[in-house]
């Protein structure tokens, strides 16, 4: 099986470095490729940076089916673009944000979201309710550490484990969720912080791994969107893209 | 007051006729100008039209505000840009769906939206529920017609007619909201329709011109959008804009 | 455009004060006029109040429809007699708590109401529940000052602001909404006390004056309420009214 | 134990009526005495008419307390006046729509109001928003008789059994609740009705009878409504009542 | 009338007790029995004690109906197997957590619950959920005790009235509902607590005393379930029980 | 990696068809075991049933922990005994409904759920509200053949695909989920009955089938339900089990 991991990003590093962090989530047989924006912005921080990354990621998507991959993956917490791409191929297009707010639902009562601003905060609560799970997010809290620091995981450690542990006893979360698929890798440590602290019983979802099996499962199943929902837009003129 | 509209769409001819249907609404001392995009597609009828345009629409916004215009209006039913447009500058940027979502809330119990393809409807329900208000959303019913043959009137009005009369016989609906900007100018033609047919207590709302009003009254009150919901988008790399 | 302000109290010096606050916010060519009750009460800070406020209240909406006036605005946050009132007149009838939640459920993610008492709480939240935009209330806080002692307008403007402050910082809230039209005017004053305190992104809606703005914007359009949700009552005896 | 029936009308012939019919639900030892208004209109089917009864509502809810009886029932399914008369009384007063509304959600899955006119749809629908309990709600079916003619009894039971009947079938209800109090006395010949058409498994619902039922239990507990949630109003001057 | 308690509970000492608590809660003429069970837990505390309970407590509601009782009651506030002994019989079954979140729902604002253990928060949330009433859920708060530890009484309601306190002043409540149907009777002494603290205006439901009442009012009117939710079960082979 | 499917009927037949059905679905390396109840029904239809087997299979549930299974599927869309046994083991539990509806979520906007009997659609309608993904589902329908005769395919099959067409047709659905783990396998037939009635853009969702994947992917990345929501239950004597 193969697997395509859209980065909407143009940051260079970020090519090799997905490629590192999503190989060992892919089971014997799945293989993992990777590719960067040509336009677009450096990370995804804002409904701009998203609105201005959404054009090149439909696009790679696209790309990816044309390639015979079997599952798509949008390697970011905003799904930026996965309503126009669905629309645009066949084949299953993963939004991380979507599956592991579905997985928080079904693991436990509540779950929380760390992510990396809390301006971000808004989004999740809005994504939530669309997707129709707003009553079981416990709260959104934020690292505050930009994507491009994200790197420093010594840090980003120490900050998700510390909300990790607000969102548990302030917010009574029973489940936690990376809010960036930047943390990808992170679960471990986070989960062995907790326990460090005597919380024991509280999952903790790292949406990019979360995201690989999700793909395998649809593409297992011949499972992938309803055209229905994202019929193939109509033919027409369109300048610069 | 300067009203500047962006008209999400490359198709040449929209500009004077924006202008012309535009104008009207405006009441004196509002100056209306229009806009196009200089790339992006011809019309808006799906996700991915919506995606393509979304960047330019943008810039325009942001052009707009360093016009010295007083609000913007995006001229489509999808909003296309809204959120993002709205962290890039301080001026009121206002979406003809929301706003008229929530008048036609304030007018009566249950409120059904006219599109022009039925394979919109998602986009209108996911809308409403992300403002709240999918309570109040009676049903979404569509004339089919694609948005660049809307210059046949004739043909419109008879669909949109037809259409209401359902809405309100079949779906209980107490107030008829147009679903694409392009249907400007034929509410009073439809209400009309409604009125020969014995329906004589339904508004019938025109998100456009409804757009001009709400985008006068912001400004007259010099209320814009929170930047706490909005911030401005950290300071970054981008490629291709 | 002529709009008539219907005062639901029977306080006299509230005529003259009503005309000098409302006046204000008219644009050229829009005439306020003001009534109070001649039966009722002399503030509304209860639902006992409201109703004995109700029934003058609704014969005042038809006076002024009688009198030729293209709209009318109810002078209370409870919006008393909204329903009722819009049953026996044709022309719009605005109520300045429904016009401001949903207008602050487009500006900002989430809004807080500041009202006069803490005991009015539930009728703001149960108000934003039957709208539907329940979910975007992030909290409901009183000044704790009786209407009748809202002259002292240092003293509100002064716990407006520290409760605005809290409502941002301690509720989520993006937008603030005043909680009594005897608050109107006071707007410029609470923004620019939250600029001071640090908070620059946050809107402030103040009711009354926005709701001159809906009122002539609905008049402008030839738009009110669905008479199929506000039907006219069917004729009877009526003994005392 | 005694219970006041408040009939919001100032019918005479009701008097007797609702004393010869409310006074079989009494269990021994429950007295039952009714009282009409003096102020007010000749039977509520509008929100107009709700509102010129309230006043005289609230003020025979106080002299029942006063007369010291044990619970007070508002004998009326728009609950006309209810939250006004909490605030002014410490016993309990019963609304038979709240009342029947939550019962119907204990006893089945969905419930359908049949009520005597269809523009009263709305009301009920918004009545069950504002308590929770709209999802349970699956329709709103009218008999299209007016309150005044309700005494032709015959006629009434075979226009609620026909639209009990599609509620059922068409609607998917699984409870029935009458949806006037004139109604009161008829549930076991609707009941019988729809036993005859095969549909042996839907309960139905005499929202009167049960409010006697519901007072008597909240009586025999020492429970009322909280005063938190109703407070007592600030004294001030008002006029006319 | 005859109204059977089953008690979830293999406890012995818990019938003589449950028959001492339930019997002054019927009025004259109302006989009350208890029965126990024969296979099952010690008591309720998880749903694994709650699925290991049902299969008993449904045919101990099934032998009661055969022995001729009105109405059962199922005494716990987990509402252990009502939905499955509703199908199988056609007397009334009373849930008592259905019943007071449903009458806390019309008697205020918003409620706590008051149970016993920390771990048992999701349930209630969830049954709320389930029953529509969520929003008017404050929150769910514990006094730490076991079931088995409840027979000390002054410790139970110390540590009730501390945690009733604190649900009406920090997380709003308006009404207390007891959240263990083994803390019945104890309503007047919290109550007194309550306003010894100063919190006068705050009633407190007893779901036990509660169910009684609602039994009693139930089989007065000859109500029960709707069978249509609740459908007999077809016939099959069943091992074990 | 080991899956049990847990079969929660006596039936014995079901053993080698269970294990003939599963084993297709898992991938190169997954072995999958299958246990019937030893006590219970002979198929679950009906709340009863349920309660009758929750018992057994949850000590099924705990058997294969001990057996060291890496998940374990409950083969039921009533996802009996889910929240029980997860509290009892620390190995994820799949529930082919909750994993179905939440799966029909992400892959298009309105999903129906065709089952096996009529008298099952308020399950099916609880359990999706209880998930919060009730907006979410577009109807429920039944084929109304008894789960001990799904082993007539043929005629399963063109019942499925009838009442599949008529969901997306008169009731909007973009995505099909069986309503029964009895008929896995079928999904590929019913999609091609679809498409041969022009319907070639909707998903069917076979949950017996998706639940191994699901529980594959967990397993991979060692997910498991929290045990906050499910936490281990207090010691204590239980008699029977």
């Amino acid at each position: 099986m193969k697997i395509r991991v859209v980065i909407p990003s143009i940051t260079r590093e970020f090519e090799a470095l997905g490629l590192e962090q999503y190989s060992p989530c892919a089971r014997p047989g799945t293989e993992i490729s990777v590719t960067l924006l040509n336009s677009g912005p450096a990370s995804i921080e804002s409904r701009y940076d998203e609105a201005v990354a959404v054009p090149d990621i439909v696009s790679k998507v696209v790309a990816a089916e044309k390639d015979g991959v079997d599952a798509v993956i949008i390697d970011c917490m905003a799904d930026p673009g996965l309503d126009a791409a669905r629309e645009m191929v066949s084949i299953p297009v993963v939004g991380p944000a979507e599956t592991a707010m579905h997985v928080a639902s079904m693991l436990g009562h509540r779950f929380s979201v760390i992510t990396i601003l809390d301006q971000l905060a808004p989004l999740f609560d809005r994504h939530a309710a669309k997707m129709g799970v707003v009553e079981r997010l416990a709260s959104v809290r934020a690292v505050n550490i930009p994507v491009l620091e994200l790197d420093d995981s010594e840090r980003v450690v120490k900050a998700l484990i510390e909300q990790s542990v607000k969102a548990v006893k302030e917010d009574g979360a029973h489940v936690i969720v990376f809010g960036c698929t930047g943390m990808i890798g992170l679960a471990g440590e986070v989960k062995k912080g907790l326990v460090e602290q005597g919380i024991v019983d509280v999952p903790v979802i790292d949406p990019g791994m979360l995201a690989v099996k999700v793909a395998e499962a649809l593409a297992d199943l011949g499972l992938s969107h309803s055209k229905r929902t994202y019929p193939t837009p109509p033919e027409k003129e369109i300048v610069g893209y």
